[in-house]
């Protein structure tokens, strides 16, 4: 039976789910030879340890009670001084630091927190010093499989040359409501009574932190500081509907629909609304799934396309459990 | 730098593009610290090896030309007493033999060659007695991410009641095309002239060598061995011009479409025509891509879906090599 280290930062959502998981599949893993050995859990601000981190575990029972439990705790880097599996489920970018560091200690990181990719480029290079040491599934669309799907394509010599993609189920829902007629007020307010959307729904509408060139969906005047959610939402949003209902019926006389996405294609990376044929991926989808196009030499006219539910707890922390077993033949 | 010793077995189409991959992406594999050292290639009557197979490799230009040259050489056993990653693009069903052999030997085996695992149950559970030696994602749906997605999820715990796809482009594309008012036999005749189809298109309309309870079609009074391909296509398969024309219309007046799928739900297998909804990632399916919805408990409602080529030797020999790839850390 090979037995795997674990210490999990982050016992917020996804943390707690994720360990849920670890228990519910010790059988199946048991099938496998795998053990996964939970050595330590903490949060932004404290840390659980078991007695001999090098022998011993937090047992099972103790693990689902432990995520709700604030301790003061040892110091993340007195730990990292062994083969480890470091879990970042954390949302928070204070854990750069340690990854940097647990990184030069040989530690393996698997993250669903995409904060330490995605802050400065030295970062992103230093976590990715041992490319074969860390997995982040999870911090694209929960947990369907783009990163290891991209991997393939890149390490089989197969270039990629766009991706174009709809990440945000918020902005999916919201687009492929207005196509239908409605105005873009009431969708967005339906979209918020149903908890797709951020408590100010203008988090989801400005396009977020994805990219260099983001197109938002509402004017400056509007912004988060000038005006308030409330605001926003009873007059703010309905100035905005006639001139969406007019780019939606443009497009639909050309046979296309309007798309919320993201284009990476040569050096470019851009965020926004596109026109769309209504025929493709991105055209036909519904409700809040997240689909990407991967256009490369052997997808060259028809993209491989991948699609499905992109948020939840419950698929990213799958999604992070599936990661931690792909770098089982890293331990001994 | 890494070194991966490679023997392939097989070098047809997809074997001969697995090759020139290899060689194309020499840099690109250096700086993952990766060398795929080829230490023989053989197709199902020869075998060439590098001089001395513990140091030495068939060099890059050697590689390009030995495909095409057939030499009486040794025998396979003789070369699987060290470790090695045996693969096998061949579509012979006589490479079994040698694979459960090497298994024993503690060889990794990769293989674009279903047959060896769609034969025999014990052969099956032969090869996967080391799950993680094993890769096989080209022998579903070309290089499309169908097993390594499906292996996640399983790993992950998340189980998986429903999986339907459209795996056959040919028939992907019969279906689609006939949904818009087209007669059988004259898509049929067009498939077939676009080289779509095997010699004997029979051998796509029967259904293939997927499932338990197939459904064909093409009536048993058509059979190869009572009708001949030229009097099939002159005669046979007009006579089913109407039937098919009538579904087609019975299932469009209920909103659906026709598709013939692979459904795997519970211990049920079938392969044959479905009605399914004009907007569900199946019914949507255009040309010859390959299409998989895989339902689990994540993935509810909404299915995931993988959609793309699911054909030509060039996928399936990049879904090959990053096979190969993904084993490397098996390896020294």
């Amino acid at each position: 039976m090979k037995s795997i280290p674990l210490l999990l930062m982050g016992c917020g959502g996804v943390g707690r789910q994720l360990l849920q998981h670890i228990v519910s599949c010790r059988s199946l893993h048991a099938n496998q030879g795998v053990h996964l050995r939970v050595v330590g859990v903490c949060d932004s601000k404290s840390l659980v340890v078991a007695s001999d981190v090098f022998t011993r575990e937090l047992n099972d029972k103790f693990l689902v009670e432990v995520c709700r439990v604030k301790l003061n705790g040892l110091s993340l880097s007195k730990l990292a001084d062994f083969g480890l599996a470091f879990v970042d489920c954390s949302a928070s970018s204070e854990t750069t630091g340690v990854l940097n560091r647990v990184v030069d200690l040989g530690c393996c990181i698997v993250l669903a927190n995409k904060k330490p990719l995605t802050s400065r480029l030295e970062d992103y290079d230093k976590l990715y010093s041992y490319p074969r040491r860390i997995r982040h599934e999870s911090t694209v669309g929960a947990g369907l499989p783009v990163i290891a799907s991209l991997n393939r394509i890149l390490l089989s010599g197969d270039p990629v040359h766009r991706i174009i993609g709809s990440l945000s189920g918020t902005l999916g829902y919201v687009m492929s409501e207005v196509e239908g007629g409605k105005p873009l007020s009431e969708v967005v307010k339906t979209a918020k009574s149903l908890g797709f959307t951020e408590p100010d729904p203008r988090d989801d509408l400005s396009g977020m932190d994805v990219a260099r060139k983001i197109e938002s969906l509402y004017p400056d005047e509007m912004e988060p500081d000038v005006m308030s959610v409330e605001e926003f939402l009873a007059t703010g949003i309905k100035l905005l509907d006639n001139d969406v209902e007019e780019r939606v019926k443009k497009a639909s006389l050309r046979g296309n629909v309007l798309r919320y996405v993201c284009v990476i294609e040569g050096s470019r990376c851009e965020v926004g609304i596109q026109e769309l044929p209504k025929t493709s991926a991105l055209g036909r989808l519904k409700g809040s799934d997240n689909v990407l196009e991967i256009y490369s030499r052997c997808y060259n006219e028809q993209p491989l396309v991948i699609q499905g539910a992109g948020a939840g707890n419950d698929t990213t922390a799958a999604g992070v459990l599936a990661d931690i077993l792909d770098i089982q033949d890293l331990f001994p």
